[in-house]
Parts: structure tokens; C-alpha cells; sequence
């Protein structure tokens, strides 16, 4: 590349431009660590479009109707804390530019949503980003279509590189995008040609362009270091009625040594390579100085959208209160008033009605009950919608002639699903759920755990939690899949055992406002064992007792969803022969280890033996069973040590020995 | 559909097809559950494969040059069957089709691998087989460039669904057999349009012929009802020097009230409705019987190879003895004799020099060792080559002009790559290993859970397994993996805690025949800690004793990789008190649990305090802490219980406190 045309055709924009790749090459060399090339090589896309379209208020930076922007591509995250620096984000100080991955910063290797102002998702795992925009941009229709253009009305922007659009979740994302049309989604490809092993072609020759007009996409390229092919590139984009990829052909690590390498894209330390740069560059300054004029000109930028926002303020003043209240309880994640007499009144007429029902039916109960005081929910099924019970009857279908329908068949794609629900949740003002097959949460795997990582209150609805599966077989019964999921930090897994601890689970899981939620429910049928109504959650203590021992007592069974009915009946006939038997019903291993020692204590004294019942592996029982006053010679567990098999599920229980005699016997050869 | 002209134009034909779908509707109404609609749909397509191009001997399920048939779509597992049993599979007896999904038959809801000869791998979590198909059309390139095309000669035909294709996986996959021109690679669409939510355009929307041309595909379209049509594109397909994708449209469930419906994907077994199809097909019969005609017509279908492979046998034993003989080893899978010297002559020059390296460089100069003995290891990386440390210089790369090179570069595609793997191991004749970073586990574990599944020793070479990797942050740094690792039953992880324990791990890796390992390896330097050389594999023992206690032995600290290093600084400073201090480096917690009782009690006798030290989630250390004559009150645990943070590995060690002053100070506060 001829730097020095690009920089005379347009000096300003070039400045500014190489502000973001000064700084970049700074804070990576600092660090010792990180990657420069990328943020070098897009500095001209994102200049553009923060300067000329994005819609943002540094001073207000969780205006709601803001533009987004996601930075897919995560490794370039000195793309986004230089623009968020140069823009005058209050917390984005120089400071902490300076401390790059350092201890204690809000500039992490990767965008960490939450550390920074700014940053609207965590990326760094591939393909995330672009995943996420997904569900931005559906949130966005949804909350147009309910509150009004007037109210929301805004684009989401993603810059994404060859890793995102390689990973298979990038399939399911713009094919959700195309399926639905989302024309304010507009995905800028960071087309350089460069992965860390080498150039693309070495891994994949795919035609980006015409995969992307497959899914149903509006298709632009351009040359990414020209200002006025960028700025047309992006007015175009805005006006289309599909979501917009922008191929922008640019150079990674522009104007340094390693331009165009696979070098390039990781950290440019050399001190003279990076003095030959900024020569280049025409940059004079030195490290982490940015010219006054051009700090300034970053800074109109920043307050460019100050009146838009007050613009908006002044016609959102005007929807009607109930309106604004409710929006705005739904973006502070706020539980409506009724909820809590909503879910007590549930549970009252359950446990005296008793139903015996599969808890996935029970969370369609549930559901029922919830979504009509929650406008802010969500849900949808990766295309198990009968057998997720996921949806109810209020919802409406989210589609093209419906675009407040807060329904979304996502299609046999659970990874996608989950990516974009939790890009919902960021977005803010909708609260998602979606379900899949218990088994299938490795699918989804990598934004589940990203939804612990940020603190969202995703909620991922697994059924068909065990071999209770049946037929099926084992590639679809999950084993270790509750040992997974609570082994990941800031999780709760819920296996609730009868209708009323799924309403609990319910109730915790849609008022948490830090944390995502599993519910593990069965295929199978499970009666209710919570018959005497208890106004308080017991399931948000974690594990509580059930059914106490009748006389001395000598054992303690611990249990959780369809194995509870199972401890029951085993204590029926230990308390047959004598043997006083407590019946603890753990719906939540997280929650209980939060309660103090002597909740704990009374739940779990020292002195009976244990035996811990769950159709699942016995990895993170342990704790439960020898730790917590336990030994290790007191306690036994009934669960799976194998995969599944193909049967009827009351074949396997026999067969795999999860039955109440076999409870039972290993309780008494404990005594 | 005018099933009566499809029946006239092709009577023979005709009766074929409908023998398959009279026995799925047979077997899914004996059993009460399964999948009707897609066997009866894709009949057609399955009779004429078999008919006129699938190479393949009944009485030879492995004959090594057999085309390879994969039912991706493996709900639609009666097609299988059917296919099986009408072919004269030995071991497909009608009483096993009659017994579908019952407890201990072999035809299970879904088809497993190893459960019956003729299916080449389990498909149910869909996208998979799509993705273990590119893996086997590489093995077969790989096999065909080595030994020649005498040798090896065929073809890997699929039939995939809608949901394979919605899946992101096959994304991954379609792109990497589009990059590699795998052109004998032939892909079935069940254009259907149906899904079980309802019709495809309800969740998608993808030009499908347009999105694998854009990935490198020859695309066909075709009636999937019409025998001629359907013969024709084969023989094209197979005549192609691209992968080939037949787009079949069908009517899911044809002839049955439920055709063309997303019930009749599911189970039909109503009785009248049964009746009725059977009519409209003209299947005269009583359930489950096959007129003797038809079957005969049908294991003629399965014996017309014999000759072909006969043919092979004879051309095979003209290769030279050395040849023959590594071809049937490595389809054994059976280590060369080398293997154990070179491994142990490794080990004592190890212990002798030894080195500081982060394990994912021990692991290099393992593979430099072993590659060059083992010619059937095929290396890879998503790319991640530098980082993994995953290719020797001796293996070449795999690409269009050397099929025989053994590395691929797997580009950003964690999942394809593991499934590929899978392929490749079940194609038989190599042995795949490939990296990427440990916390994208998450993106690869449906592949790496159907490797336990299945019983296949696929490695998985998993590289910066700890916060040890330092500024990357969170999004990078494994917590919860070695858990969810150790959660899957059939699996070994391993995490070597220097040179000789990484060697031990890959000699059980490459010996394996039935189970998959995780390799999980440092990015930072280790000391080597096994300075004694022993010949014997002390890693086979999953635990052992380090470096035993000096006067009373006190304290046991039990840890793995990266954190014997400081067990062993914290046995010094126990030491140095007085404190009677025992390690035990604990590489792999399965291979300790199938020791006797006798060893497990030498190495963790009951009696002096103890400390697991992993930088990972407690769960899963609680067996070896308070189980095994452990006790609550004198056990503690150094390691992770959040996410981690972005920063240098030192600095993030310190503090998250995994240091030996902390190890020790909580061993002492247990004295």
C-alpha cells in the first residue's frame, strides 16, 4: 500500500485513523502481548463508522437506543479500548490503556463485557460476536415493534475476521439473520486473508461473498482503507431491507514490517519496526501521545450523538407511563410486582392439586403463568418446541409480519440459539429463555459459558435430563451434562423434582439479574412430592428437607428432580424396617453452598450415613456426600458410572440399578 | 406423489424401496417410538445406492476397501437397518430389527458404532456424521496417496438432513472437504422441507445448492423418487473432482397420511394409517415379512462385492510384505514394536538433561520422536500450529498436491476438525491427533464426547490449560475443563507435569484402542520433576509417588501439570518445618481409579492431612481428598473456584493464591 496517497487523499480521516493504530501499537508493546495487526489493519473501517454513522453518546454510554457495535474479532481489542479512549469514555482513561492485560485493568486481552463502558459483549472465542448480534438485532425489532420507532430505533454493527466467519456458528448466526431478514444488522468482514497459520486459502477457499447472498444477505465490497468506500459502503448498508455484509478488503498490520503476514497479526514489539511504522504513518509523537487537534477531533465524535440522545429522551418523555416504566424495568432486569404473588399462588394450587407431570410440562405451567406478567420474556427452541414445552399460547411467533411475536423457532441449531439469546440479554430490555435436549448443551457449551463469564441471566431450558429419555438412546441421554455445567462458575443448575421447585427455579432464574440459569427437566412423568403449599422459595436455598426421619435418624438420602421420588420411596422402606430416614431434595448445588454453615448443618448433620440419587455421574456429589460432616466411609451414591443405553426409560432405571431397593440396600450396607 | 406411477415405472425397484419402508413402519410401531418419515422418504435414494454403486460385501462388513455409507441423519436409523438386514448383514437378524430400541439389541434409537458391523459411526446429534465424513474421504486421499490406489479405492457417500445442514458444524465441514477438492466425497440431501417444528422456511430460509457451491461443491438436483435420476447423478458425482452434493427432493413419510408434515418425522403408528400406507405402496404381507423375492433381490445387492473384494484381497498380497504389514497394523491399531524402546530411551535422556519446557513443547519433541516410527499418526490444529505444537518436521502437509502428507491445517474450525478426527479414526488405518486451546473444549465437545461414545482413541492435544496462559484472559483460560473432561466416562485426560509424564501420556494415547485422551498441556515452562529415570510408565499408573515424605510422613499433596512444580516448592518449606511432606503427581485421575486398592492405598495411605493443587475447579478432586481414607476435616484444596483474569501467568498465580506458601500454610492450618 502507498501510505502516503492514502494519507494525503484524506489527511484528516488519516489521523485519526492512526491514532487507533499508534495507540494499538503502544499498549501492545507495553503488554509484551496482544495482537496489533487486526486494529491497524480496520483502524480505517471503525473510523468511518464511529465517525460518520454510528450513533453514540460517549457521555451516555447505556443510552438505550445507542447504536452497538461488537467487535467479533476480540483479539483486536485495542481496536475498541482506543476508539473508546479517543471518543472520551469517561473510564477509558489513557491510564488504562497504558496497563494493557495488566492485573486490576479494564483493558483485558479480550473485550470483557462489564470491566469498560463501551464494550457491549465479551468476545475473544470466535464466532461469539457475530452470534451475539444476532439476538441484538432481534431484540432491537422486538422492542421497535412494542415500543415504537420513536422509542428504538437503532443498528447493530459488527466487525468480524476470518476466524468468526470460519467457525460453524457464524453459519447458524447469518442464516438466522437472512431467515428473518434483520436489515439493521450490518457485519463488517475484516477480509485480510491472514490467520495465525498462515494465509487463509492454506485452511479455506470459500467464497465468502456468495455464502453470505446464500443466507439471504445483502453483499458489499469494498477497499477497507478508503474513507469514501467505507462511508458509501455504510449508507448503503443502512438502507437495505436484509442485514448487510461489508467485504472489506484491507491489510492486516498496514504499514508495519509484518503488513500482510500471519506475523502480523500478533504482537508487534520490535522497537525499530515500530518506529519505521509510525514513520510511515507520518506519526511524530511519542508513546501514547495523541496530537491535541486529533484528540479533540476524536472527542466531537464522542459528543457528536449528545443531541440525538436528548432528542430521544424528550420523545421517549412522551410514551405513556406504563410504557416507560415498563421498559424500564425490564432494562434494570427488575421483577414486575406480581411475580412473587404470581408464582405463590401457582404453588399453592399445585401442591393441592398434586399433578403428576413431566417437569418440562410443569415449566409449560409454569411459563403460562410467567410470560403473560413478563412482556420482557423471550423464548424459543432449537426446533424441539413439543418437546421443550418452551412455548405458550400469549407469545406470538417473532417473524417478519410479526415482529413483537416473542417466539423464535431458532431451528436445529442450539449453538446459535444460545449465542443470540445471550446477545438479548446484552442488548437489554428482553429477558430470553430457549430450550434444546439436555445432551445438546455441549453444542451450545461456548456461549453458555460466556453467559457466566458476563453475568447474564440467560436461562437455557434442557430437557430429556437423564436416561429417563428412554429410547433415544445415549447420544441423546446426557450423563456428565449436570457435572458440566455446575463445575462452570456463576451458574445455577436446577433440577427441580415436581411442578413446584420448577416454579421456583422459575422464579429464581427470571429475577436474577448476575447470573445464567440451567433447568434440567425430565422427559418422564414425576408426581408432586411438595404437597403441603410453603409460601417461601425452598429451592433458593439450595437443598432443603423434605421428608425427616421417623424416629432415630440413621440415613440421609439426597436427591434432586426425577431421583427424588426415588429417595422417597427408598426411605419407605427403610422406615418399613425401622431405619429412620431424612429425605434432602437438592434442586440447586450452587445455592446451597451458599448458605451458611448452619443451614447447611440442619440440612446436613454429621452422624447418619448418606447416599446421594441422581441419574447422572457422580462427579460433584462428593462434596455433599464425604465433605459437609460426611465420610468417607458413610456415604454411597446410585448414579450413572457409564453412558446410556437405548430402552424405555423404566428398563434403563432397572437395569442401570437407580431404583429405590437399590437406594435402600446401600443405606443399610452402610450401617 | 402418484405413488401408483412411481410403483408401474419401476416395479422392481419399487418393491426393494418398499421393503425398506414396510420394516420401518414395522419396528417403529413395534417399539411405540422412532423415526418413520425419514426412511420412508429417503428409500429411494438408500436402494439405488446400494444397488448400483455402494462397494460393499455382506459377508465382509470391514473389508478396508469398502465404500463407506454414513447416516448423518441417524434418527432415520430403520433406513440403516433395513438396509442391513435386507443385505444379509450376519448380524442384523430380523429378531434385532423386531426388537428395535429394546434393551440389549444392537439396534438402537439411534445407530452406534461397534453395536452392529455396517455402521461406520453413531449419528444422532446431528451434523456429526456430515463432519466424521470429511475425515474419512481424508483418510481414504491419505491412504489411497500412501499405499496406492490398488490398495485403496472409495468412495464416502452420506445422507444428511435439514438439521445436519442447520447445524454450524457442517459448515466447518462442508468448507474443509470444499478446500481439500475431496472429491470422492458424495453427500445425499433429504430435501424434505420438513423439521420437527414445522416446515423448513419456518427457521430457514438457506439457498443450499448456492452455500456448498460457495464452499467448493459440485451441486446436483434431483427428484429423490425417481430411481433413474437418482442412478444418473451418482454416476456423475463419482466421476467429479470436487466433493458432490445431491440435492434429493422427497416427501418425508411418502404414502403415509403424515406425508409431507413434521408428523411424520416422528413415530407413525397408528394401525389404520399403517394399513393404509402399505396399501398405497401395494406390500401386501403381515408385519415384518419381506416376500421371499424381494429379499433374495436384496442380498444379492449384498453379496454383488464379493467378487470386487476378492479382487482387492488378491491385488492387496501383491503388495510388498513390509506394506501389507503396516497397513494391518495400523488398521489394528496396534503400536509398532519401536514404540516402547523409543519411548524409553526418550525418557532417560530426558531425565538426564532435564529440560525446562511448557508441556505443549515436551509434547513436540515427543511427536519428533514418534511420528517418524508411528506413519499412521495424522497431526493437525485449528489453527493453532505455533501454539499446540503439533507438527514434526517429517509429516508433511496434507493438500491437493501431496495426499499423503500427515498434517492438516484445520483453519478456526475446533469443531469440524474433532469430528473429522472421528472420522478418520473409525475410517481405520490412522490415528488423528490435533490441538487447540483447552477452554475450546467447548467448541469440539460434541465430537469429543461420540469418541468416548464410540470407543475410539482419538487424542486431543488441548494447550494452555490454566490461567497459565496468562493475558489472554478469561475467555481463554480453561477453569472448568479438566472437569468436564474428567465428567465423560470413557475418556483419559492427562495433564503431564513435565517432559517424561508428557512422554508417558502419548505412549498410552498412541496404544489406545478403545479410548479417547485429552491431552492437556501448559503454554508456560516447566521443570522437569522426574530427574530419576524409571523405564516403566508411571503415568499408566494415573498417580504415583513423587517425592516421598522425610522423617514422619504428615502431609500428602496430591497435584498434576503445571502445579507439582509448586507442590514440590511447598514439600520444601514443609520440609524445612519439619513437616513430614509426601507428593504424588496425579497425571490421570482415571487410569489411579482402575488400579487396585492395594496401590491406591501405598499412594494415598489414610492417616496424614492432604492437598489437591490444580490451577482448575475443585470438582472431581473430592474423591482423592476426602474419599480413599481421606477425611473432610483434614483435606483442603489450592486452586480456582472463579473465571480468571487477564494478566501475566505470575502475576495471575499470585493472586489467585496457587502458590507452594499458600499450599503449605493450608496443609499446616490442617495439622
Amino acid at each position: 500500500m502507498d501510505l502516503t496517497a492514502l494519507r494525503t487523499a484524506h489527511p484528516d480521516h488519516w489521523s485519526k485513523a492512526t491514532a487507533i493504530r499508534a495507540l494499538t501499537l503502544d499498549a501492545v508493546a507495553a503488554a509484551n502481548s496482544g495482537h496489533s495487526g487486526m486494529p491497524i489493519g480496520m483502524a480505517d473501517v471503525a473510523t468511518v463508522l464511529f465517525e460518520k454513522h454510528l450513533k453514540f453518546d460517549a457521555s451516555a454510554p447505556n443510552w438505550p437506543d445507542r447504536d452497538r457495535f461488537i467487535l467479533s474479532a476480540g483479539h483486536g481489542s485495542m481496536l475498541l479500548y482506543s476508539l473508546l479512549h479517543l471518543t472520551g469514555y469517561a473510564d477509558m482513561t489513557l491510564e488504562q490503556v497504558k496497563n494493557f492485560r495488566q492485573w486490576g485493568a479494564i483493558t483485558a486481552g479480550h473485550p470483557e463485557y462489564g470491566h469498560a463502558t463501551g464494550i457491549e459483549t465479551t468476545t475473544g472465542p470466535l464466532g461469539q460476536g457475530i452470534a451475539n448480534s444476532v439476538g441484538f438485532a432481534m431484540a432491537e425489532e422486538i422492542q421497535r415493534a412494542t415500543y415504537g420507532k420513536k422509542a428504538v430505533d437503532h443498528y447493530t454493527y459488527v466487525i468480524a475476521g476470518d476466524g468468526c466467519l470460519m467457525e460453524g456458528v457464524s453459519q447458524e448466526a447469518i442464516t438466522l439473520a437472512g431467515r428473518h431478514a434483520l436489515s439493521k444488522l450490518i457485519v463488517m468482514w475484516d477480509n485480510n486473508n491472514i490467520t495465525i497459520d498462515g494465509t487463509v486459502e492454506l485452511s479455506d477457499r470459500t467464497d465468502q461473498v456468495s455464502r453470505f447472498k446464500s443466507a439471504g444477505w445483502a453483499v458489499l465490497e469494498i477497499d477497507g482503507h478508503d474513507p469514501e468506500a467505507i462511508d458509501a459502503a455504510l449508507t448503503q448498508a443502512k438502507k437495505g431491507n436484509k442485514p448487510t455484509m461489508i467485504a472489506c478488503k484491507t491489510h492486516i498490520a498496514l504499514g508495519h514490517a509484518a503488513q500482510d503476514t500471519s506475523k502480523g497479526h500478533g504482537a508487534l514489539t520490535d522497537p525499530a519496526q515500530m518506529q519505521a511504522a509510525k514513520e510511515a504513518y507520518g506519526w511524530t509523537t511519542g508513546p501514547f501521545e495523541v496530537p491535541a487537534d486529533v484528540k479533540s477531533a476524536w472527542e466531537a465524535i464522542g459528543s457528536r450523538g449528545a443531541q440525538e440522545r436528548t432528542a430521544w429522551e424528550a420523545r421517549f418523555a412522551t410514551l405513556p407511563n406504563s410504557k416507560q416504566d415498563q421498559f424500564n424495568r425490564a432494562y434494570a432486569l427488575d421483577a414486575p410486582k406480581k411475580l412473587s404473588a404470581t408464582i405463590k399462588a401457582f404453588k399453592k394450587q399445585m401442591s393441592e392439586t398434586a399433578p403428576k407431570l413431566a417437569t418440562r410440562a410443569s415449566s409449560e405451567k409454569v411459563l403460562e403463568v410467567l410470560n403473560p406478567i413478563l412482556p420482557e420474556t423471550v423464548g424459543g427452541s432449537a426446533d424441539l418446541t413439543g418437546s421443550n414445552n418452551t412455548k405458550t399460547a400469549d407469545l406470538g411467533v417473532f417473524d417478519l409480519d410479526n415482529r413483537a411475536g416473542r417466539y423464535v423457532y431458532w431451528g436445529i441449531r442450539e449453538h446459535g440459539m444460545s449465542a443470540a439469546m445471550n446477545g438479548m440479554a446484552l442488548h437489554g430490555g428482553v429477558r430470553p429463555y430457549g430450550g434444546t435436549f439436555m445432551c445438546f448443551t455441549d453444542y451450545a457449551r461456548p456461549s453458555m459459558r460466556l453467559a457466566a463469564l458476563m453475568k447474564i441471566p440467560t436461562v437455557f431450558v434442557m430437557t430429556h435430563d437423564s436416561i429417563g429419555l428412554g429410547e433415544d438412546g445415549p447420544t441423546h441421554q446426557p450423563v456428565e451434562h449436570l457435572a458440566i455445567s455446575r463445575a462452570t462458575p456463576n451458574t445455577y443448575v436446577f433440577r427441580p423434582a415436581d411442578t413446584i421447585e420448577t416454579a421456583e427455579a422459575w422464579e429464581i432464574a427470571l429475577t436474577s439479574k448476575e447470573t445464567p440459569s440451567v433447568l434440567s427437566l425430565t422427559r418422564q412423568g414425576l408426581p408432586t412430592v411438595r404437597t403441603e403449599h410453603k409460601t417461601k422459595n425452598l429451592s433458593a436455598q439450595g437443598a432443603y428437607v423434605l421428608a425427616d426421619a421417623e424416629g432415630k435418624r440413621q440415613v440421609i438420602l439426597v436427591a434432586s428432580g426425577s431421583e427424588v421420588e426415588i429417595a422417597l420411596a427408598a426411605r419407605d422402606i427403610l422406615q418399613a424396617e425401622g431405619i429412620g430416614t431424612r429425605v434432602v431434595s437438592m434442586p440447586c448445588m450452587e445455592l446451597f453452598a451458599q448458605q451458611d454453615e448452619a443451614y447447611r448443618k440442619r440440612v446436613l448433620p454429621g452422624g447418619p450415613v448418606r447416599v446421594g440419587v441422581e441419574a447422572a455421574v457422580r462427579q460433584g456429589w462428593d462434596q455433599w456426600l464425604l465433605g459437609e460432616r460426611g465420610k468417607s466411609n458413610k456415604a454411597d451414591f446410585v448414579g450413572m458410572d457409564s453412558f446410556g443405553a437405548s430402552a424405555p426409560a423404566g428398563t434403563l432405571y432397572e437395569k442401570f440399578g437407580i431404583t429405590a431397593q437399590n437406594v435402600a440396600e446401600k443405606a443399610k450396607a452402610l450401617l
